[in-house]
């Protein structure tokens, strides 16, 4: 397909032939970086600058995108939080039209605010690349979730395997029928939300489960089964996406607190017992051990974590190569 | 002519053979950028590392010469205040000693002490460029504003057009009896001292007003008009440069406040009718947007404020190449 | 010989061949860096992606091994302490499976807790290069000072003389018999445990000197003499190596105070006239001007403390040109 959006905002509005697509150029990169050494990766952006705009912190997806970045030969400059001039008051649109007025090439944002990539998109002329706003949108890890989901079940490639692969990334026609249970924090995940939309669109047959406080109805309208009874969501699951429980509850008396959703919801061995026996473990990181999964369960054979991380340098090298009109690819 | 300085400290001795010969590289470096891919910029600094000593927190500043030194081909290396051993009371010269001592090839220093590039100078064998040192200089911003006057008074760009120009960048000879007016801070702006020195070596004809707390009546030794008057010293003039206001004025109980001086000497519409018809708007950012000039004028049709950041690369580019002594340029 | 290590994580268990290796590697990259621009400087990681994982702060070894990597044609990512996902409740495991999981090339981690690279050396499997772990051990560091020391003993350069040395780089065979005094907080110091390693691997006649609270008696059985008694210990050394001394210790009424420390121990030009007269004053910095030394010697003919600082950015280019396996250099 030839490729025309300049944007990545949110999933919702993404065809199936468009998360092909980036699915497809992602497993190229992936192939390129492992098939050789490092220094063959193609620089398809060499001249281009694109800014690193997080005004809320991160380490993984920052540097996932610093990486991704580099490795196509373009320029990177970083503006975080507290040093930027957002400290001064400058409103978001004149700190970002000042970077489009400095040539960038694109932005990458990551925004407490939910809307606030949309809104630059609408102001700017360059890409804006949503690398996680508020409680909406996440796209690049619903892109990199689904996307290990197809190595998974290519049928070549088991959880364990990836790297031995000869460098073919073979990926799965979609995800039709495929039985995904989103698990944790859904009410205020952009994580899940993200996957939500690619999910359906790729044809996943999607429950969200957890305490009801977290788990509310309404998301059914998105298409997904909504349930609070673990054992019954997990029965013979093929994919159990944990999200990350915050912190913050224990301190604020929220329920449950830490200690009550990892006995009512926390992932163990009996658990897990209950999944698929090909079942693969997902989570996006930073990981609470002892809090939503068990520590030999995050290292276990059905967890495919780290293999989330690899790729999520792939999808970003995807992303930003197609919204910058990189160079086009040798073999792609 | 030829180029034999090795440092930008201040623009006060700076030649008008100087600013015109910095000027004259700063449009060759913004038509390359313009005309042609960005990956086109000549990489003249290659292999040279340049380290941004930034002991005062910036944002457009620092980012614009990060970016000036990457189309360059330099590597950039960043120190800034609360991560740098000057925490652990080391003195700015051993800082910089050991900055040299790594075989850096220039530094870019901020520093809230005026004077501090200056004496950096004087111990060290490498470059040394101003980024702003208290109140004393920011001779970058006072080479890009007078650049984007002579871009204006060139008679081929309007304020909005600069874009469209099919890369051509023309400069009007000089600025001789211009007449620009200097509106806000003036006593502790940086800013206002290097345009005032900047401006004065090419001729314009230069106003600077305020309130009277706040614009001293000695600066009429640099050669300018000092007035309180808004009306008489905006009346027929072709610019108008304003500056910030510091937010700290509102909680020191200082004269005046931030609500007195926007209703004192803020832009607004009536106040900008009084300037001549074709008259441009500048202002070194960040913006306080309703304080020191409403939102319609900062957005409207006589405002060149994105174009004075946009000539702020080309001239880091342009002062960069220059006192690194970068490779001769293809076309300049 | 041939390299085959591919971590650095102390001196302790370097052969003298392995030592002697880094040196002559580090010897070709600074005459490769002084002999012509440093646009010349081979290149040999180009394509690779070097993580700086600090997450206890410091300027001037982060600011090295950054230059030393670009120079190297690296890409490099810094994670700093405040803005990582450690500040989440992450394991400095999961932190580090994550960076290899990106596909970085190796990991330099400066780290307040000893033993931490030692740990990643035996989960990951990327280089990992210690640069600073609690009192453990810094053994880049500990490599720069016998670097400096092998050169002063050359019998060509002089304190003085090493920019003047038309890039010849000449070092002594090794340091057998050369009397070195290590002087200040030994107890607590990384940098004094790997110095003595590298020197007592290269022969050299060591002694540790002084306050008792600050000297154990039990380094003896590191093979060095331990002295309390200034006058004796240098009385006739060819090198003194200074350690910085904590300013925490003021506020915390520790014995010696600083002011004590300065009396009894300081280095002032009394007690260094009690020195060979061509020995060499060394200091790993930051400096305490007026504390562990006088400004006068810290500038004087005898400092080699500057010699330091260049040398170390020779020397993890070839801690990281060897342990990555690097293209092989053109001459080396």
């Amino acid at each position: 397909m030839t490729w025309t959006r300049r944007h990545l905002l949110c999933l919702e509005d993404l065809s199936l032939a468009e998360i092909d697509h980036i699915h497809a150029t992602a497993a190229a990169f992936k192939r390129s970086l492992q098939a050789s050494e490092s220094a063959a990766a193609p620089r398809s952006l060499k001249g281009k600058t694109i800014v690193n705009l997080f005004l809320e912190p991160s380490t993984r997806t920052r540097m996932a995108f610093e990486i991704a970045s580099k490795r196509l030969g373009a320029d990177t400059v970083s503006l975080e939080g507290k040093s930027s001039s957002t400290t001064k008051g400058e409103t978001l649109r004149d700190t970002a039209e000042n970077i489009q007025a400095m040539q960038a090439d694109a932005i990458v944002i990551r925004h407490a605010a939910a809307g606030s990539p949309l809104y630059l998109s609408k102001i700017l002329n360059i890409p804006i690349i949503n690398a996680g706003d508020g409680a909406h949108a996440h796209p690049t890890q619903g892109l990199l979730d689904t996307f290990t989901m197809r190595e998974h079940f290519s049928g070549r490639s088991s959880a364990s395997s990836h790297a031995e692969n000869n460098g073919e990334i073979l990926l799965a026609p979609d995800l039709r029928g495929r039985r995904v249970v989103i698990l944790g924090d859904i009410l205020f995940s952009r994580v899940a939300r993200s996957n939500i939309h690619a999910l359906r669109t790729l044809g996943a047959d999607v429950t969200i489960v957890g305490p009801s406080t977290l788990v509310p109805p309404y998301f059914a309208a998105l298409g997904v089964r909504v349930s609070h009874d673990l054992r019954r969501a997990l029965a013979d699951a093929e994919v159990v996406m944990l999200l990350r429980i915050q912190h913050e509850r224990q301190s604020r008396s929220l329920f449950p607190s830490l200690g009550e959703y990892t006995s009512l919801f926390g992932l163990n061995k009996t658990r897990a017992s209950w999944l698929h026996p090909n079942a693969i473990i997902m989570h996006p990181g930073p990981i609470n051990r002892g809090v939503e999964i068990d520590s030999d369960l995050a290292d276990g054979p059905h967890s495919v974590i780290l293999n989330q991380v690899t790729n999520g340098v792939a999808i970003r090298m995807a992303v930003l190569h197609l919204c910058l009109g990189g160079q086009p690819l040798p073999a792609a």
